[in-house]
């Protein structure tokens, strides 16, 4: 709890000055004002993150948190609870998707288990960071208590503040856990206010009966447990789950730490809708990598004011998406960086 | 005349054989199937487009084609012509955003010099393929003639084929034409048989007054010239540019090749309109890398039956977003090669 209140205490807002230099850079440069679109407001944006006017980056970091569910014994998702472990294990071996895009953008991957419902074998890359065996099923009662809700947070923290040795300039959010689209839509429903069928897709893929399964386990959900929207720690704890804890706490020491924070898709969107509920502070510091297939994720980045780089029909997680956003995000400084200006260039200006 | 019929006559279909047994590996990667959206998608159609089931790209070119447009004599554009040639000089000084990009993905640039209406000096990364000194205005009378119009589209084959030597294993489209937008707009409403005000947007970024005076040159232009909306060389000749022409060329050439064309904007756009007439069997070998703002190029997607990677509010040109694209499906591929299957990692498959 201390932790989590000094990190919430410390998020300050973005370096207007910076972003001013970086603006009047990008104005200069040897194109049209404003043709790069978002990657030119991309740059600015973490020009004030980093209080540098014309900031690189080159250490990468995609942090996947792993945990389970007790939800899927309702029947909610595609695929058995088993999938978590033997997907923790592929990430670790360097076999999925996450491992291959991080390759390919050249960054490194933190692999936690924050709660995966088995006893995992040790690793050299594993960060064993497990708060219980998942979570509880949110019919039958809270899904964790406070405490564990808490603590998950902390994990993600100390996540990031243990990496800070190896070098972060940019983080991207990534998540495995079977069941946790349920988990996440029942938060959006809580926290932003909405309807449970407006905000419940498919996952990996339900059909139709699934789909309905999954609406009413989430109302049944809510209507036991009554989370209160102005207390995200609660909503957390009554309907949430561990690693979407842990990925709350990866945005928020990242904002404390002014690291760039790329989203990946629905349930690390869930998360930065806890952290924004938690200290609205960190909303500048989040970068929307892409729009989710899952229907409540649009509802979460209207929530967050955020627009997304990519719309590519991801629903994967891992991190994938937030991969390919953190690529965009690296070119968009280099852009800022390293074009020529108008007067460098000897290129004549638009006519007035 | 010769090597353009040549070429024509040589784009064959994709291999279906291939483009099934990627499709198939697809659906056997440790993920549910499906979740990759537009990355599965697009690593299929290379495949098909390859005829590998598993392909890579090591060498990837970006063509930048030049050249300037007699029509900016009416006030069309923002900027005055002699930028073209400046940009010229500032791409070979490495100094533009397609050179940052092109770093940025590890991709070659080929600049080239197929109209601009300068004796440029000679540089040895210039490809020198001028034919003519800009086209005429096309409200006095056609832009170029048809002799001139094929001669842009063989030297854009040319452009290609003289790097086949060194490799590309993928190919991008960019352009540099102060004017361009106005010609683009143009050739999209003749071969679209849409408005004039539908296709046409603010370029590099003219005021209202502007913007009308374009809808109206480009009226009276179509009005002059009658382009014949069955003969895409007519169309070319009539309102097009050289640059354009050349990127018609590059498209059709990589299709010949075999080689994924990536497209930028709204010229690479409009020059693929002008492809798509002359061979229907050049459309799957197309990857449409943005959606640009200009209001004509949405319309062009349409047409082509493409679907943009990105929306990021890009109207620069010179192949920056391709660059970006490229990026996507060099990803694409690695997740169809580099991914472990379900019964390679040892997960569980979805529950039935």
């Amino acid at each position: 709890m201390e932790e989590m209140n000094r990190t919430l205490a410390e998020i300050k807002p973005l370096d207007e000055e910076a972003m001013a230099e970086a603006r009047k850079r990008q104005d200069d440069l040897t194109k049209p004002q404003g043709s790069l679109g978002q990657l030119e407001s991309l740059s600015i944006q973490i020009a004030g993150i980093k209080r540098n006017p014309r900031p690189r980056i080159a250490h990468k970091v995609i942090f996947t948190l792993a945990a389970d569910h007790g939800v899927t014994k309702e029947g909610v998702s595609a695929y058995p609870s088993e999938v978590t472990p033997q997907m923790v294990y592929n990430f670790l071996r360097g076999g999925a998707a996450i491992n291959v895009l991080a390759r390919h953008i050249g960054a490194r991957v933190v692999i936690a288990d924050v709660g995966v419902a088995a006893v995992l074998e040790k690793h050299p890359d594993l960060r064993d960071r497990k708060v219980t065996m998942g979570t509880q099923s949110m019919v039958k009662g809270p899904a964790m208590t406070k405490e564990q809700a808490i603590r998950s947070i902390e994990a993600g923290m100390e996540l990031v503040e243990e990496e800070l040795s190896k070098g972060i300039d940019i983080l991207g959010t990534g998540d495995m856990g079977i069941g946790n689209t349920t988990a996440s839509s029942a938060i959006t429903a809580a926290l932003a206010g909405t309807d449970v069928a407006a905000v419940t897709g498919r996952g990996t893929g339900v059909d139709d009966k699934g789909w309905e399964r999954k609406v009413m386990v989430i109302k049944k959900a809510l209507e036991l447990n009554r989370p209160n929207p102005k207390d995200a720690i609660d909503v957390l704890s009554k309907v949430g789950g561990l690693e979407i804890g842990g990925i709350t706490g990866v945005i928020l020491a990242g904002a404390r730490h002014r690291i760039p924070v790329v989203l990946d898709g629905f349930i690390s969107g869930a998360a930065a809708l806890i952290a924004a509920s938690l200290s609205p502070q960190v909303k500048p510091y989040l970068i929307a990598s892409h729009q989710s297939v899952e229907e409540g994720h649009r509802i979460i980045l209207d929530h967050l004011g955020l627009k997304p780089l990519l719309n590519l029909g991801l629903r994967l997680g891992e991190g994938t998406g937030a991969a390919l956003g953190i690529s965009l995000a690296e070119a968009s400084l280099k852009i800022l960086d390293e074009m020529a200006t108008f007067s460098e260039a000897g290129v004549s200006e638009k006519d007035e």
